[in-house]
């Protein structure tokens, strides 16, 4: 399919190029390649989209990014030197590339402040976090935004009219971390990935958020980090046995509901077509998108396989680029009509 | 379905009734039938096993039962207990009712003694063991089964050619609970489960417990925990990344080939046809088996599902009993032939 | 679901009430009720109706109907008459009643000029014919509207931006005899209605009738008269074997493009997840439509497997009712918005 | 897949090859490249086989064949011909190739002995036979093998305990005819041969050959010519229907029942993964057997498609190979264990 549109693809600060291939020898075969992929915007990322038939991309800040930084100022600093240099890059590409505003989540305030800076001067399509923000003293402990402080950052978010992208990150310096060390092929895509961004997505859920905010629209990668295969049994447990306990006084709709109104899921990272199966039966064509998580994964993994999908074409198309024109309100980007 | 049979069924031991009733209260919407349910086994459970087609069942000690005991040597006393408890209660009945051992966990040594006599005197059909055992001083330690001093445990499963079967648990008293704490509607069916047995059979996979011990069976519940919506992820990242960065080290098998040659999967609280579908894809009818889990969700849920489930008659039989039938050796069980 | 949609919903004319019977008696186990029911539209309907959550349905006149009469004019006349007669049942009832015209299909013309005014007069919402018209002075010729003088009528369905509902019908009287007698419980719903369908909506795609009328909607029944199913195979030869040799004359489209753009199916008579799932993968949730076909199959049969069928909400909806909403630009209709 | 076993794989007769390219000139953009694969056996075939991982095939005679000649001298005479040329080719080969029995169907007695003499002196794996025989003075009759003096035949397929594959045809010559001549494009794949053959098995169903032969095993090709996406619908009307209307006479287990006991399904010219997934629901993985239909098909269609299906390892293998080797009794064949 040409002009399809990827949705989870990053990108790195070049002055960071020693630090991004020390990280990328932790999960990388080529860590070099990897480094060089992450760094560049305007090459070797054009001529794959051009290749493999992807139109455009909203880029974003690699994880554990700025969610990695306990410092409250730091993080701030950083956030806005990521946007600014995403901004500047993107210049004179909008028909190829958008960008999701990268947040410092310390404080609710300053993260919306940033959102809306970034969405108004840039026109930014919307924020991407990296699940928990790192904080505390020692770096020990963890911001969820599923809490009643985090109100005035979602009221932004919906008054903006954007969705959020909650990706995943390692958990590094926190309480998993005795847990899974010594399974630690599991960190990261395998399982710890899902594991975070579930629990945190269902907090949101079951805490409120999008009772309080039925208008947002939260976007997860990887096919929905394992929650379309447990739908049945969440919205059980939820319907009957949770909500006769208690769990109504904050949640009032159903799992299905929230996933039909204000949950999207996309294809990072998860080429699986049984996968993919599910998806469509419980989660709908209307609320998945196409992406690939490159530079984790490659355009040809992903490209492939999606052009290969057998799945009718009204359907497809949708997934392919449809869905994300009308979230997005893309105007007239590359491949619009291929 | 006549002559289902069903494989992660609870009992509890009477004496803790008033224990028992105040534990349902977390959970269940009427605490007391609960109570009722889960103490009783030759009266209500055979009523609810006739007229839901169910021929047979392999009883367990509920969860998190000795597994939550962090005094190895009380721990080590109740398993002894509950094994002596049920095999006098199943007598007469053994064309109706199997059982699981109840093993303490905290010394690999007496764990597969405890499973050795329980397998050798009473016929017990293989292991059920609560997700991780709660330990230390002042039980805030985890104790896994994923690390080699446990290969002695997993050498007399194999010998003892039955399977092993790791049930969730709750995660009190552990360094889980924090993150837990504000989403605590997650808790348990939702969440917490399919996260803490995910990895604990992730960790047997890439710790290399099935490469040192290939015969060795594995039964996980609710459709797999989330592994079979996964496993294209899984198999990528392993094969792709982490085998080249080490894994291959102790992990030569694809997951593909755990599941084809360890792993087998129920329905357990899972009645999600969707779900099934994908398992049969991912999984194959041959590695699934039907089951209820009991008395935390009803016969009625589990039977009239899988009845009116639309599946080629081959694979129908197979889930329900067939598979069954062969992975434990059963002989002349109720319904057998029905 | 409330509020649901059905569109192949069978009336007959109660002056004709003993040929019913005896006709019922060919299919239906209890001949008498069928007949009652069938001649019913304003009571035992409606009380189904509101029984199952059905809010609207569109009637049309029972097969072979018109499409048995080999003698033009009394096809006509009688279409006519079946046309009056239920414009004037549904006076008043118009939030749950439409209807379908039924034409004589002996000449292109007259039918067009029926449905237009049927469609201008009666406001009815297209038409539902019954295959293959009977013809020829002894009845044994079949019309097929695949040819080429048929273009007028197409022509004027497309003006009037309506569906045209191809509905099968019993091969009585044709050359399909000889083979179907020695294997008569074939004939009917187990094989030779879909055997008829199929070819003939194929014999309109490859004769061009899709290129000449590209905005032509045609409505086929049973979950698409088994064509999703092959979709691959049909798709496969018509693009790598019969243009090549020929085909692209006529028809330039790919079947999967007709599928997208001019060609509905919709569930009367065949009431499986499994089936239902292959098309919403292989035709979309956006291409299908709820249907009973009443009263051949029971309103309970259909209702209660389409309100358990596990699929996420948005598609349900579509399914349910969101399509018809929109293909039949219909207004304040019982249920609309339940 | 290294070892695939295929199963609708023709040859044609060398002395016809003028025939045999006139005849390819009607279906294959290429007829002399067709006319060569035909004829080969030993060379270029081999060569596909190791170059697509295809271990042993079944080879039989090319469609229209025998089925086509109605006078049964002629009929019986080139049969013969064809059984002792393949018998001979295929001489110390026997771990590439076996052969299916080629027969004429114009007596029931003269078939079974050809069948029995195939398997007796050659080892033959069982017969292909195409469709309907063609018959009568004209060639305008076509013969069943559905009717009560078949018995004979079925008799002695069921006693030599080998399969049969009723493979389609065209329907040259026959009151068909008249029916397609007017949408040509829909003769043989996409749509004749389905319906014939699906007529046919259905007819055997109906009329009682496997209620009196229920040991016969009868296999279809293309993933069952749409039967396995309508058993819901045939076994509704069936049991609820038509049984009490009189079908029970002749036919007393479900449809699902001959599926489960008496049919199989080769994935020959149907390379598509919807299709395939709801026959592993519908028809189970241990019923459907992986074959080409070659050289209508090639090796590369159809090795690529089934190489790269998601599936798990023990139904992918099972398909693949593994229900072969136990349906044929084959002993050791080239990548049995690979």
């Amino acid at each position: 399919m040409h002009g399809k549109i990827a949705l989870e693809e990053a990108f790195a600060l070049p002055r960071f190029a020693e630090r991004t291939k020390w990280w990328a020898g932790l999960f990388a075969v080529d860590a070099a390649k990897h480094t060089a992929e992450i760094n560049d915007i305007r090459e070797k990322r054009i001529e794959y989209m051009d290749n493999h038939g992807v139109g455009y991309t909203i880029l974003s800040y690699t994880a554990p990014g700025v969610q990695d930084i306990f410092d409250p100022k730091e993080a701030q600093s950083l956030a806005v030197e990521i946007n600014d240099y995403i901004a500047e890059q993107n210049k004179g590409l909008e028909h190829r590339f958008g960008a999701f505003a990268t947040l410092s989540m310390h404080d609710p305030k300053e993260a919306a402040a940033e959102l809306r800076r970034c969405v108004r001067k840039y026109n930014f399509k919307g924020a991407l976090v990296n699940d928990t923000q790192r904080a505390g003293p020692d770096g020990d402990d963890l911001i969820f935004y599923d809490q009643p402080e985090w109100d005035e950052f979602w009221e932004t978010v919906t008054e903006l009219d954007v969705p959020f992208y909650l990706h995943p990150r390692n958990p590094t310096g926190t309480i998993h971390e005795k847990l899974w060390a010594k399974r630690s092929w599991l960190i990261g895509p395998p399982l710890s990935f899902a594991v975070g961004v579930s629990l945190h997505l269902l907090g949101m859920v079951t805490n409120g958020v999008f009772d309080r905010h039925p208008k947002l629209q939260v976007i997860i990668g990887h096919l929905g980090e394992h929650l379309p295969f447990d739908l049945w049994r969440i919205n059980h447990w939820f319907e009957d046995v949770k909500k006769p306990l208690g769990l109504n006084k904050t949640c009032n709709k159903t799992i299905r509901e929230y996933f039909a109104q204000n949950i999207w899921i996309t294809t990072s990272g998860h080429f699986s077509s049984p996968a993919l199966a599910l998806c469509l039966t419980e989660v709908g064509a209307k609320r998945i998108l196409f992406s690939i998580d490159y530079p984790f994964e490659s355009f040809a993994d992903a490209c492939d396989w999606f052009d290969a999908t057998e799945l009718n074409e009204v359907d497809k198309r949708a997934i392919g680029k449809g869905n994300a024109l009308e979230l997005f309100k893309l105007g007239d980007v590359h491949g619009r009509d291929a």
